[in-house]
């Protein structure tokens, strides 16, 4: 064939290269890590799924967005839009076979094909973590401390936790009666932090009136510390003392925990989504407030309504690992660490077994050894070096062979030291890699 | 809604419960951390792709198989099949910021609406890897060391490593002056083991002739040493001496490494794809000889002639995930490793945040800590920790918190020890799990 098929790949998909898939790899693995730590398994489910079973029976926004169509079998299929509903499908089928409180963390992909402005990939990568089967406030803190442990652990120490409680602004619209414009309302405080203040006390307003719109905003937008902000609701919402409490014991105990000044009451924070019942929260790093929320979720009623009839209460985060990755690569603590940690150049192919052996035993001494394949010039040898970010190279002919030496090289400033042993070339070679980290 | 949708998935397609996940992380931790230790990078390409990349210009017999629809844009996408031709199209599409020789690994999903009999699913996890932009005898030897280092990794040292060289079998058929009939020879032949010797030679008679038939099986079905085989084929193909001593020098050096007799030369080992053009391999399993091979590949001329001109010579191997751990599921000693280690039960809720502190500093010693999330009676909280595989229980009551001690309890044995500091109680539970595993 001489004409050859253009390399493309779709718009909103993209390769992962190697220095940003090990960091990709780098992170999961922290996650999962943190995770099993907390007592949360993992699970997985198909990316593709009936139709029916993703989307319900009827239609929505979110349909437009989906990968749907008929496979081979005529079966109507899509592929998944997060990792929510398929968890709420997985539940309802595996009832039986799992106990209670269950704690799943789940990270995959997803795929939606909406516009790709803003950094928005059509296919991306979600991770889910989520305690079902309970409705106490030791499931609520457990959440909100697992995620400041997990940043932690990734090393972004400069986080914060914004909390606040659905219970206490449902009570609120309630006792304004106006508890029916409830949706619209979230959706508009909702975008307090993108369209300012002012706007939506006027979108308010259209939508329920000037004095209703007024206590609103004054609950949004109460400040101060946690316990001046919760004076502040149970003045301007009595009768929500019980969810109040609940909100200001989990902010008290994580603080307690070690969470310090990382988590807050904010009363701004709403989440959209009508699906939320208690607690929600929103996670900004705080050198990269431009972001936005890079880890979200709450308490909800009622998990997996759509395939069981048994009502399952749980409380749930989502980390966009994308857009995570976007904010890590920005800060420059977060530079990708080196694939590899040495070189085992080729001097003479007829020594190819040798090489092996040389990285073979280097390997034994918990280095990542990688040996040159082909009989290039040493230069172009510690150029491939230097281009894979390889900090050091290891050579011998066929006299250190002989001695059962070899010699080492710094490839950035070209440092050498000669007629080492394996075991003090490991130790030279950890002692570089270690002062270039 | 009143009427649930069934939690069902499509056929061929599956669920994967925490313990399997569980185990699936393992392993596939395991070979990312060998294949790192080798100088391997990782690298990830789009689950969806154009069908024309996919599936190039013409149609071919996987192509039945192939999830392929038109998306929201009208573009006509397909899922992936493999993760070989998503690699030959990264590779055009990113030569110029890559080096060469290119060690890349790529684990992930992979998609065909096959027929799902025998265990086969429409939905597989494939691992791969491959090192492209080199000929050498290295690169070759390379890609079967670090087959033999993965599976002892993951503890399985009972496999044997079947290498043969493509370039001998060709130079044979051509020899016989039956060089066009390759394709077909190649099938045939690759049904040994399944249909044994004499249907394969009836066919092979069919369609090359009784005396080239005999020719073929007497190479396909060489047997003993390594050097005896090699005697067998350098007396049967004369005109194919380097590629025989290619293959001797493979397998020797390797043998040198430590793969001791676990690589072995085995004429019959053709893998019916034309793709291949160099040595050739399949593994099995010692005690699972009937799952086949779980790691199979070999060197070929070209890679990515579909998207560039540029000559991307390599040699490389694919794991089936599922099929291998099909097989170490059936293996006693690998029984999947318990997700917790402790459970911090809770015996008064108003001590909520003292279990969530128990458990903080087990996980500092390393533990992984599971604080029981709700107020049930202490049978039912031990009855949960059975069910999900947790060996030990920490009990503290509010005498114990005040003086700063606890009480555990091995699950199983239902001994205990009562009024121990958490450095002790973090000692026994380690002893504990330990003992049981």
């Amino acid at each position: 064939m001489s004409v050859v098929i253009e390399p493309r790949v779709l718009k909103g998909f993209r390769d992962i290269l190697p220095d940003q898939e090990l960091e990709r790899l780098r992170i999961v693995g922290i996650l999962q890590q943190t995770f099993s730590m907390f007592g949360f398994v993992p699970i997985d489910t198909p990316i593709l799924e009936y139709s029916e079973v993703l989307l319900g029976k009827g239609g929505g926004e979110t349909d437009k967005q989906v990968y749907r169509f008929n496979d081979q079998g005529g079966r109507d299929v899509a592929m998944r839009y997060d990792l929510t509903v398929p968890f709420a499908r997985f539940m309802a089928a595996h009832r039986n076979e799992l106990y209670v409180p269950f704690k799943r963390y789940h990270i995959g992909k997803a795929f939606r094909g909406e516009n790709t402005q803003r950094g928005r990939y059509r296919e991306f990568m979600q991770c889910d973590f989520d305690i079902v089967g309970t409705e106490t406030l030791s499931a609520d803190l457990e959440i909100v401390v697992m995620i400041d442990a997990a940043f932690q652990a990734i090393g972004v120490d400069r986080l914060t936790i914004h909390v606040s409680h659905r219970g206490v602004l449902n009570e609120l619209l309630a006792s304004l009666g106006v508890g029916k414009y409830g949706v619209e309302v979230l959706r508009t405080v909702d975008k307090l932090q993108k369209i300012g203040a002012d706007q939506v006390k006027a979108k308010l307003e259209d939508l329920i009136g000037t004095q209703a719109a007024t206590a609103v905003l004054a609950f949004i937008t109460a400040t101060g510390t946690n316990d001046a902000i919760v004076k502040q609701m149970k003045e301007l919402v009595p009768n929500a003392a019980a969810d109040i409490e609940r909100l200001r014991q989990i902010v008290a105990i994580t603080g307690d925990l070690g969470t310090g000044n990382r988590v807050v009451i904010d009363t701004s924070i709403t989440r959209g989504l009508d699906y939320y019942t208690g607690i929600v929260f929103e996670t900004f790093l705080d050198d990269q407030p431009a972001i936005g929320s890079v880890c979200s979720g709450g308490r909800y009623d009622d998990l997996a309504g759509l395939y069981t009839k048994e009502r399952l209460p749980g409380v749930g985060a989502s980390i966009g690992l994308d857009r995570l990755m976007a904010a890590l690569e920005d800060l420059p603590r977060h530079r990708a660490a080196a694939a590899v940690d040495t070189l085992v150049v080729c001097v003479d192919p007829a020594l190819t077994g040798h090489y092996h052996a040389v990285a073979r035993d280097l390997r034994a001494e918990g280095l990542r050894a990688e040996v040159f394949l082909e009989p290039r010039k040493l230069g172009q040898q510690f150029a491939f070096a230097e281009r894979k970010g390889i900090a050091t190279a290891v050579i011998c002919g066929p006299d250190e062979i002989a001695k059962g030496r070899v010699n080492v090289r710094n490839i950035a400033t070209r440092e050498s030291a000669e007629g080492l042993t394996l075991a003090d070339a490991a130790a030279w070679i950890q002692a570089t890699v270690r002062k270039r980290a």
